[in-house]
């Protein structure tokens, strides 16, 4: 049994890993830029230490820091959180090399899924509908043009170590190719440090529907439904639901095989997802997160199954407490990412309450938003019988928030929400493009 | 379809009634007292109106001043919310005459099942057990004597009109008996206005368990399981769990056929409980509260279903929208009241939130809490895959939790919640009272 977590992150989710661990009667240890001092997080946990300055590059991003803070404090594991170096093969050695227990699946599988075209070899290997595309990386543009043509227009080039949408051009013909693979490549070395890209068949406006895994370290795997995040904006997810209505009930069962059989054919323990792209009714393997994810609380809704905690029961060596015959997927769940849009002083904090209402986030009164993170300050989800009980609820919800000194996208957010497409269920990861052009 | 609802109650049931209007659609008028001009509700609510001054009894407890108000905001119907008006015949049957619809059971079962006698005959007519006792009021004291035998002593002489302890007396010896009636019905007297007395064989330390519905206008009645209310101090709940430790599944299946077996034996329409004396595997009715009770959201997380949204539909002429094969009690949720020891104004206030959280509560940082009125300032709800998990994260929740400016039972709860007879789920009525002794 874990007795102790050092905490490898900042914001909402250390809170959220703090929390499950008090629920668990586990020590946490917090670990803390200098801007990051007065952290509700810092605050929460049984204790902390300072591990460097802001930016991240000086202390979230500093394995070595991490590792002698978890020493120093005498912690028996590191949570990574999510973001930061939570899919990093490096930091997860040295967190075992150290004697620790890194909370997250072995560092040759993160390396090996962090390679997008090992990962997609993988996921063929295991049965898994793969997007069509060259079946390894670029090497000759003659070649990829007999490819692309061969798969038809649009195709869409991205770089192998990437994410984010660097390093990533959508070809609509022929005379563009060669120079988004340029393009692309460039960007890629830039970012990565790794020029190496492939090419796949572009799916226009298809859902994002991804599937949550936990595993246990004696072979058993069991899958959580799926999560619809096709509400992005520049590839950042902003809207997720459980579940999808894009998805029936075959299409269910087969995902839900699928995301199974490829985590059994993996060295994996712990939480995990499988992103896929949901198009004409076939959903397509995209990439797998070997971590927890931002949006897991909109599974926990819809199933009674508190992730967090099970990660780290089973990182810890415990067997999964439940089958997949346990699992039952009842009602509805979605969640707003809260962003600020600039940096400052909360000066008025109420999060909304009542039925059906859950809020995780690290704000309170006099809490200074800083410049230097990520901008996501609160999550807001909420729960439902129905589609519609859920998003009505959300839209109370986020009119209930009191939240000034600092601007959000909280009325973007109710637009959302309220849209007579979002609310059709009928629209695909290009649908807040589409508004934006509307207003 | 109900258009605007006028709220006749304040505090955190007021607070429940807006949101689940604002989730329906539905406008919201509040009502408030000069002393609650500044309160949550009336911020929320679209609309509010000031009937009078503190204390209740100039205003919350003012029929005419109550209709008034929804008259002159064209309200289509009046929501009672708990305590004050809610169980009061005289006024659901105002609200009728005025046209209004009334969000409760018409005022003549109100009405009957506000008279303890009359309501232990009707279940006993619906083939529901009560405690073995006087058929009917005590109206001769050596009848008494020979009743009290018959069932054994200890016996317990109660008021027929009342309430909260009042006009209660328990009887360990036939000495001890003619003056426990006079003493009783002289209490009543004073209390009620009505010096009737009953009498009941005591059942000593026993469970307090009771059963939820919901009722349409259609003869529908659906059950949604138990919720535990033994923690109580001088017959104040304190903390309320679903499902209960005393409860099999075969005492469980007998007591949700018998809660329904009463209440279509009704003219019953809305949300309703009945609570039983659960004594040596045995349920016996005790009464029938005929309005929402202050706990209701215990069963809200562990069968899904909104109680306050359901009641305003199937008052408004709805039928019910589920059948009994469709509730489904999974997990295991808690409650803990958390009651102000002191008025005063709140100078901090930061609610807990993350997984399996659910706060109902009327505060804000600068929020007067004011001498006048209940002392609940918040419930504090968790939720968990099994009792203990529940129950760990309350206690983490009540760590997390932040309000200054007045002293409140926090500390209090947490004792309970960590307290190796309550965790060991073997435990009675008079639970709390031993606590104080051993203290």
């Amino acid at each position: 049994m874990i007795q102790s977590i050092l905490i490898a992150n900042r914001g909402e989710i250390a809170v959220r890993v703090v929390r499950a661990c008090k629920e668990m009667g586990i020590r946490s240890v917090m670990v803390y830029s200098e801007a990051d001092k007065d952290s509700l997080a810092v605050r929460m946990a049984d204790d902390a230490v300072c591990i460097g300055p802001a930016p991240a590059s000086e202390s979230y991003l500093k394995p070595k820091n991490l590792i002698s803070a978890a020493v120093l404090k005498r912690c028996d594991a590191i949570h990574p959180g999510v973001g930061f170096l939570s899919e990093s093969p490096g930091f997860a050695k040295a967190v075992a090399d150290a004697g620790l227990i890194w909370i997250g699946p072995p560092a040759a599988t993160i390396g090996m899924l962090g390679d997008k075209v090992e990962a997609k070899r993988s996921a063929i290997e295991a049965g898994v509908p793969v997007i069509p595309g060259s079946d390894g990386p670029i090497t000759d543009v003659a070649d990829a043009r007999k490819q692309a043509k061969k798969m038809g227009y649009p195709v869409i080039v991205k770089a192998a170590s990437g994410g984010g949408g660097k390093g990533m051009r959508i070809v609509r013909s022929e005379d563009d190719l060669e120079g988004a693979i340029k393009i692309a490549s460039n960007e890629a070395e830039k970012a990565f440090s790794d020029g190496t890209v492939y090419m796949e068949k572009y799916l226009e406006n298809p859902r994002h529907v991804e599937v949550q895994i936990l595993a246990d370290s004696y072979g058993n795997v069991v899958h959580l439904g799926e999560r619809d995040c096709s509400v992005q904006f520049k590839h950042q997810k902003l809207v997720e639901e459980s579940p999808s209505t894009a998805v029936d009930e075959k299409t269910r069962a087969k995902m839900g095989k699928d995301t199974v059989s490829l985590f059994k054919s993996l060295d994996y323990v712990g939480a995990g997802t499988i992103e896929f792209l949901l198009y004409e009714g076939q959903h397509y393997f995209m990439e797998v997160n070997a971590r927890v994810q931002v949006e897991h609380p909109v599974t926990e809704l819809v199933t009674g199954i508190d992730i967090i905690r099970e990660q780290i029961k089973v990182c810890g060596g415990e067997k999964l407490s439940f089958s997949q015959d346990d699992i039952n997927v009842s009602g509805y769940a979605v969640e707003c990412r809260i962003n600020a849009r600039t940096p400052g002083r909360i000066t008025e904090y109420l999060p909304p309450g009542g039925y059906g209402v859950r809020i995780d986030s690290f704000l309170y009164p006099g809490y200074m938003v800083s410049p230097f993170y990520d901008s996501l300050v609160a999550k807001v989800l909420t729960y439902g019988r129905d589609r519609n009980e859920g998003l009505d609820r959300m839209n109370r919800v986020l009119d209930e928030l009191v939240l000034e000194g600092i601007t959000t996208n909280c009325e973007e957010q109710k637009r959302i929400i309220n849209h007579p497409v979002f609310r059709s269920g009928a629209f695909g990861t290009g649908f807040l493009e589409q508004i934006e052009e509307e207003a």
